[in-house]
C-alpha cells in the first residue's frame, strides 16, 4: 500500500478499507510512516470524517497496537468507566470503591490532568504515598485479592493512540468526532473492558460545548462499541457548573471520602450513585440488578453502612497510601491561605461558569500547563452554591485555598465572573440529559 | 504568533492576514516549524482553498523566501515564460531565440522533468557541452552580451516553494489551486519577470484535465499577477495530443531546430508563434508591436532569415555546447534501435492520448521516477499524425526509438493504445482555447 493514496483517498471523502487503516495506523506506529503523513492524513479525517465503520476500524487498530489488558482470570466481565473530563470530577474516586463494594471487581488505569482538566491519578496522589505506577503483575495481584485498584496508565495500552493524540495536539486536529471517539474507545478496549460507562460531559467546563455534539460523541462510541462486542452506556451529564463544591487536588479526595461516608454535595452524590448505577447494571447483565429501584437502594446502602468507605481504605492502604489521611482528610495537604467570597447582593444564582472556576483553580496552580509541570495538590476552589439556589447579600459563595496570596486577587476576579445573581426564578441544572445503551 | 492556531483559523475555513501567511512559511522555510505542522497546514488550504488575497500573499512570501534576480541593469522590463508542462513541449528552445532575436532580452532559469513530463534544462543537454549550472556573475554576463541565456534554476530561488512542494508531493497536497498558482508565480517573481507569459495546458497529457480546471488556474495567476504589479498573459492550449511530433529529449531538440530554421511541424510551430507573439507585445508594452499581425510578420520573418536559429546556435556557443549538433542534428544522441508502427486500417485520428504517448517515452527510458534517476536522452517517440488527419492502412503511425530492444513491445502497446483511427469525421483539435490578460 501507498501512504500518499491512502491520504488522497481520505482527502477526496472516500471511506478507507480495514485494510488501509490498519496499515497506515500500523506503520505509522512502528515509525514507518513519517509525522507529516499522519499530520496530512489526521486534517483530512478532520474535515472528511468517518463512516462508522472507518471509526470502528481505527479504535481496533489502535486499540490492539500494543498490549491489551486480559482480565479474565479476575473477572469473566470487566466493567469499566470513562469521563470525558469537567471540572471537579472526582467521580471515579466514589464510584470505584461503590461498585467495588458490591462485589463487581474493578481495576481500574487513569490518567493525569493537563490545562484546565484535573486528572485522577494527580488527585489520589494527595495521599501521601499512594503508589500509581504498579507493575502489571501486582496491579493484577490487587485486582485479584482486593478487587480495586487504581493505577497510571502504562505506555503500552493503545501506543497508537498516544502517538496519534500527540500529533493531533499539535497539528489542529484534536476535535474531531471520530478521533476522539476512537481514541476514548480504544484505551478502554485496550485495558480490558466488557462493560464501559461512558460519562459525556457538556457545558462550559467540559469539551464538549453543546448538548447536539455531545449527543454525536455519545452515539459514535456507543456504536463503536456495539460494533467492537462491547456493552457501552454513555450518560450525558451536566458540565455547565462545577461538579460537587471543591475544585482542586486534595479539595476532592476530600469531598470524595465524605462522600464515601454518606455525606457530600447533593449534586456529585446523586452523580455518582448514577454512573455506579450504570455499572452494576453492565456488570450484572440481566442477571443481577435489574431492578433500578433495588440497584439505587443497595448503593444508598453501601455508602451509608461504611462498606463503600471501607473499599477505598482499602485501596489506599494496598498501595501504600497514609490511611491516616483517609480517617482524617485534614491531614491531607491543606492550604496556606484562604479567602472567602460572599454575595454583594441577594438573589438566585443564574450561573457558576465552570470553566471560569476552573480558571481561577488553575491560577493558583492546581493544574499544569505542559505535562512536565509541577502542580499544588493542596490549592483550588470550592463554590458553595448552585445554579438556582437563593443566596442573601453577605452569604458566602466560594472559598479561595492558595499557597501563595499573589495569585488571589486573580482568582477572587475569575471566580467573581463566573458566579451570577440575578433577581428572577432559575431552575436548577439537570444532572443528566440523556442516556444511551448498546443494546 | 502560534503554529496551531494558524492552523485551526485554516481549517476552520477563515482566511489567513498577511502577517499570519509570512510568519507560517518563513518560520517553515527557516526549519523553525516542523513539517507535520506545515503538512496539516497544507491539507486544511488544499481541502478550504485560499482567497485571492491570501494566494497573492502565499505568493510573495514564497517569492521573497530567499534571492530575487534582478535583472534592471540588463533590461528595464523582463520578460518570462511558464509552460504547465505537456508531451512533446519543447517551446522554450524556439520561444527563447526567436523573442531574442527581435531584440528583447530573455534570461531563463528551467526546470528538469519528473515523472511523465519533461525538462527543458534536460532537453538542452542532448547538445553536448551545453552547461545549465551557470554562476550569477555568468547567467547575468550571458544576458547582457547576447540577450539570451538558459540556465537550470538556482537553489536559492524562492526556496520555501520548493520545500513546500517537496512536502506537497508526499502528503497528497499537490493538486489545489491557490498551492499551484503561488508556486508556479513565486517562482516567476523571484526571478526577475515583469512580465510573465503562462502557457496553461489542458487534456489528457497535462495537470489540468479538464477545461474548467485551466480557466480557474489561469484566472487565478492572472489575478496573483495583476495584485503583485506583475503583466501577465495566460493562454490556455490544448495537451489533449502530444505537441509537435518528437517526444524525448534530443529527438524534441532536432525538432525544435527543424523548427527555428522555419520548418517543423505546423501545430508546434504556430504554437511557438503564439507565445512568442505574447511575450513581445508585453516587452513592448503598448509602444511597440501592438499591431497583430505586424508581430506575426516579424516572427515568421525571424524564422526565416535565420536570425533565430542563430540565436540559438550563439546561446549554444556561449554555453559550452557542440554547435556542429546544432547545424546538424544528425550529430545528436541517437538511439540504436528504431521501430515504426503502421496504421492496420485507413480512417481518420480521432485520438492520440498525450499521456499514453508520454508513457511510451517513459518506457524507452526517456523520463525519470525520481529527481535522481538518469535519463536516456537519445529516446523516445515520433508520431507521425494529428487527430483530424486522414490515414490509410499502412501509413506509419508513430516511430519508437530505443536504446534497449526489450522495451520496444510495451512502447509499442501504449502507442497502440493512445492513436485511435475511426471511419466518421473528426475536426483537428484546436491550439488554443482562450487567453487571459492581466490588464
Amino acid at each position: 500500500m501507498h501512504a500518499v493514496e491512502i491520504i488522497e483517498k481520505k482527502r477526496d471523502g472516500l471511506p478507507l478499507t480495514r485494510e488501509e487503516i490498519s496499515w497506515f495506523i500500523d506503520a505509522y506506529t512502528r515509525g514507518n510512516l513519517p509525522d507529516y503523513q499522519a499530520a496530512a492524513w489526521l486534517m483530512a479525517v478532520y474535515l472528511r470524517g468517518m463512516t462508522r465503520q472507518e471509526t470502528v476500524d481505527l479504535t481496533l487498530t489502535m486499540a490492539r497496537s500494543g498490549d491489551i489488558l486480559d482480565l479474565s482470570d479476575i473477572t469473566d466481565y470487566a466493567v469499566d468507566k470513562h469521563s470525558s473530563g469537567g471540572v471537579g470530577d472526582k467521580t471515579t474516586l466514589v464510584v470505584l470503591p461503590l461498585v467495588a463494594s458490591c462485589g463487581v471487581p474493578v481495576a481500574k488505569m487513569s490518567g493525569r490532568g493537563l490545562g484546565f482538566s484535573g486528572g485522577t491519578i494527580d488527585k489520589i496522589e494527595s495521599i501521601a504515598g499512594f503508589n500509581v505506577n504498579l507493575p502489571a503483575d501486582e496491579f493484577r495481584r490487587l485486582a485479584k485479592e482486593n478487587g480495586i485498584v487504581l493505577a497510571g496508565q502504562s505506555l503500552q495500552l493503545a501506543p497508537a493512540d498516544g502517538k496519534l493524540y500527540a500529533l493531533r495536539d499539535v497539528t489542529g486536529t484534536v476535535s474531531s468526532l471520530p478521533l476522539i471517539a476512537s481514541s476514548i474507545m480504544s484505551k478502554k478496549i485496550a485495558a480490558g473492558a466488557n462493560g464501559i460507562v461512558l460519562d459525556v460531559k457538556v457545558g462550559s467546563g467540559a469539551f464538549m460545548r453543546n448538548l447536539d455534539d455531545a449527543r454525536a460523541l455519545a452515539q459514535t462510541m456507543v456504536d463503536i462499541g456495539r460494533d467492537a462486542g462491547r456493552d457501552v452506556i454513555a450518560a450525558i451529564s451536566d458540565m455547565n457548573q462545577p461538579l460537587g463544591y471543591a475544585v482542586g487536588n486534595a479539595l476532592e479526595v476530600a469531598e470524595a471520602i465524605e462522600t464515601l461516608k454518606g455525606g457530600g454535595p447533593d449534586d456529585f452524590r446523586q452523580h455518582c450513585l448514577h454512573i455506579a448505577a450504570h455499572m452494576l447494571k453492565l456488570a450484572g447483565r440481566g442477571e443481577r440488578w435489574t431492578d433500578a429501584s433495588e440497584v439505587e437502594k443497595l448503593l444508598i446502602g453501601q455508602l451509608e453502612n461504611g462498606q463503600a468507605f471501607d473499599k477505598f481504605r482499602q485501596m489506599v492502604q494496598a498501595q501504600g497510601g497514609d490511611v491516616r489521611m483517609v480517617d482524617n482528610p485534614d491531614l491531607l495537604p491543606q492550604a496556606q491561605w484562604t479567602e472567602t467570597l460572599v454575595a454583594e447582593t441577594g438573589g438566585t444564582v443564574s450561573q457558576v461558569v465552570a470553566i471560569d472556576v476552573a480558571r481561577a483553580a488553575f491560577e493558583l496552580g492546581a493544574g499544569r500547563e505542559t505535562k512536565d509541570d509541577p502542580i499544588d495538590l493542596a490549592v483550588g476552589v470550592k463554590v458553595h452554591v448552585k445554579v438556582g439556589d437563593e443566596v442573601e447579600a453577605g452569604q458566602p459563595l466560594a472559598t479561595i485555598y492558595a499557597n501563595d496570596e499573589a495569585r488571589i486577587p486573580r482568582a477572587a476576579a475569575l471566580l467573581r465572573k463566573a458566579i451570577l445573581i440575578v433577581e428572577d426564578e432559575v431552575q436548577p441544572l439537570p444532572l443528566f440529559y440523556q442516556v444511551l445503551y448498546s443494546d
